[in-house]
C-alpha cells in the first residue's frame, strides 16, 4: 500500500538573502516523497543523469523510499538555479538545463502499478495522464501544475485533470486555471473540470480545501525565520497525499471525512513549514515524525477558539 | 459598564466595481459602534456639522448608541471620498474635506469618564491619549492608528500606545512602525513599545493576534460577493472590543483566557465579513446577533480539524 510519485528529481542552485548554494539536490518529486516518507511507504518515478550521486540515493534510500522506478541514463540531472527577492515573495529563475529530463517517458515497474495512491508532480500533462493510465488499481490520486501548461497546454491540462480527486495548487494559478478572481467561485469552476477537490496553497498566509460540502481554512505557520522556500509547495502536497495513503483512506467506500481532509491540509502545512527552516533538503536529514506531530498540535494551539 | 468609542462619524463617498455611493453614513466611530453593539452598550465621542441627518444619529439610536458625547457644531460633516481597485485591495482618495473634524477636540461627558472599556479609533495621537486621560477607570483600552501618525507623528504616537492593552493594525502598519518585515518579530517590538496585545488585520487572509504568551490566527471569511469593504476593519476592532466589553472581561483580576482573546478575533472577523456584504453601514440596518452567532460557528467549521 504505497504512494507512487512521479516528478522532477533535479539538482538546484538557490540563493535566498540568508545564504547562497550551487548545487543541492532539489526537484520536484524529490521534495513530495521526502515529506511523505514520514506517513506511508512513498514509490518514485523519475529521471536522473550519470552525475547522480550516490549520497543523493542515499538520503532517498534512509526514508525508505522505493527507487525501481528512478531511470538513470547516460547525459546530466535536471539542473535548476534561481534567486529569491529581499522578503523571498517572489524567485527569479537563472538557469533552467532540462538535461536528461527532456527525454522522461515515465515507465512504472511492474510492482508500482496495483498501488492505490499517486501522486503526480508538477511535469508535462500528458506525462502526468501516462502515469495514470499505467495504475489500475489507483483509488486516490492527487497532482500540482503550474501557468506554463495552464496557459500553453490547457487542453491536455484538462484532459488529464478530470479524472483526479486533488488538483493542488497556488492562487494565483487557481485564478489563472478557472478565469475567475474570487476563490471560492474559481474552486466551484475548477470543480466541475473534474477534480473532487481543490486545495489552494497560500504560502504564509496558509491554505485552503474546497470539496462538494465546503472548504476548510488554516492560517500559516509563524516560522521563526524563512531560510529557503525551494520545494514548500512539494513538501505540503507529500504531507497532504502521505497523511490521506497512510491513514487508508479509500473514497470508493464512501466521501472522505471533512476532518480527515482539515488533517491532511493541516499536515501539509506542517511539512511545508519545516522544508523553509533549512536551505534544500536539509531539514529532512534530522527531522522526527515526533517533531511533525509536535507541530501539528501547535497549529491546533493557534487555532483553536 | 459601556464601551466608549472615539473616531470619526462622517459621510463617505464610495466607488467600488459594484456600484457608487454620492454621500453615505461612515467614519470609523460609526462602524465601531454599530459593530460593537452587538455585544456590548456603546457610548459614542465624536463631533458632526448641522448636516449631520436625523436619520443617521436614529440608526445610531435604533442600536441603543449613546450620543450624548457626539458634538454637533455649526459647519460640515466630515467628508472622505474614494474609489476601488477592480480586485478591491486597493484604493485611491478622491476626497478629504476635514471640515469640523479639523478642530475636534473630544470631551467626554461625565457619564462616560467611570466606564472601564475604551475605543480609541484612528484620530491624531494626542487626541487619543487626551481620551484615556479623560477616563479614570479604564480597565481595558484597545486603539487604531494608520501610516500617516506612523510616519509623522511617531513619538506622540509612542507616548500614546504606551498604556494600550490592544493595539489594532494592518500588516503593512505593524511593518511600518516596527522597522521589521517578519510579522512576530514585528509584533515582539511593538508589544515592547507598550501594548500587551498586538492585533494584526490581514483583510481576505484573516487575522492574528499577539500576546506575551503566544498567537492566534484565523483565516479570512469567504464571502460570496464583497460588495464594498470600506470600514471592514473598524467594524472587525468594533466585535473584537466588543466581544471583550460583553463579556466582562478585566485584566485586573488576572491574564485574560487565550480562548477569549481568540474569540474576539473571530467575532472581530465575522463583524468585518458582514460589512462587507452591503455599502456603507447598510448591512447593519438588518443584522442580527442570530446572524453573528451562525456565522461564528460557520467560522469553527471551516477551521475545526
Amino acid at each position: 500500500m504505497s504512494l507512487v510519485v512521479v516528478g522532477s528529481v533535479a539538482y538546484d542552485g538557490v540563493e535566498t538573502p540568508h545564504g547562497k548554494v550551487d548545487r543541492m539536490l532539489g526537484g520536484a518529486c524529490t521534495y513530495i516523497s521526502l515529506a511523505a516518507s514520514y506517513f506511508t511507504q512513498v514509490k518514485i518515478v523519475g529521471i536522473v543523469g550519470d552525475d547522480f550521486a550516490q549520497e543523493d540515493s542515499d538520503l532517498l534510500a534512509s526514508r525508505e523510499i522505493d527507487l525501481a522506478g528512478l531511470e538513470r541514463v547516460p547525459g546530466k540531472t535536471f539542473f535548476w538555479a534561481g534567486v529569491y527577492s529581499q522578503d523571498m515573495n517572489d524567485r527569479t529563475t537563472l538557469t533552467t538545463d532540462l538535461n536528461v529530463f527532456a527525454n522522461f517517458d515515465p515507465k512504472l515497474p511492474e510492482h508500482y502499478r496495483n498501488q492505490p495512491y499517486a501522486f503526480l508532480g508538477n511535469i508535462q500533462p500528458a506525462l502526468q495522464h501516462s502515469v495514470r493510465r499505467q495504475m489500475n488499481g489507483v483509488r486516490l490520486l492527487g497532482g500540482d501544475t503550474m501557468n506554463f501548461w495552464i496557459n500553453d497546454f490547457r487542453a491536455e491540462l484538462l484532459e488529464t485533470i478530470r479524472h483526479w480527486d486533488f488538483l493542488l495548487i497556488n492562487d494565483s494559478e487557481a485564478r489563472l486555471l478557472s478565469g475567475v478572481n474570487h476563490l471560492g467561485q474559481a474552486a466551484e469552476k475548477i470543480m466541475a473540470m473534474g477534480p473532487k477537490s481543490l486545495i489552494i496553497k497560500r504560502g504564509e498566509y496558509g491554505a485552503m480545501l474546497f470539496h462538494s460540502q465546503g472548504y476548510f481554512a488554516v492560517p500559516g505557520y509563524l516560522l521563526e525565520q524563512v531560510f529557503d522556500p525551494t520545494g514548500a509547495g512539494d513538501c505540503f502536497a507529500g504531507g497532504f497525499m502521505g497523511y490521506l495513503a497512510g491513514e487508508g483512506v479509500d473514497p470508493g467506500k464512501g466521501p472522505i471525512d471533512a476532518k480527515i481532509l482539515g488533517r491532511a491540509v493541516v499536515y501539509g502545512s506542517v511539512m511545508g513549514s519545516f522544508c523553509c527552516e533549512r536551505f534544500g533538503v536539509e531539514r529532512f536529514r534530522t527531522l522526527t515524525r515526533k517533531e511533525i506531530d509536535r507541530r501539528f498540535e501547535e497549529f491546533r494551539t493557534f487555532t483553536s477558539f
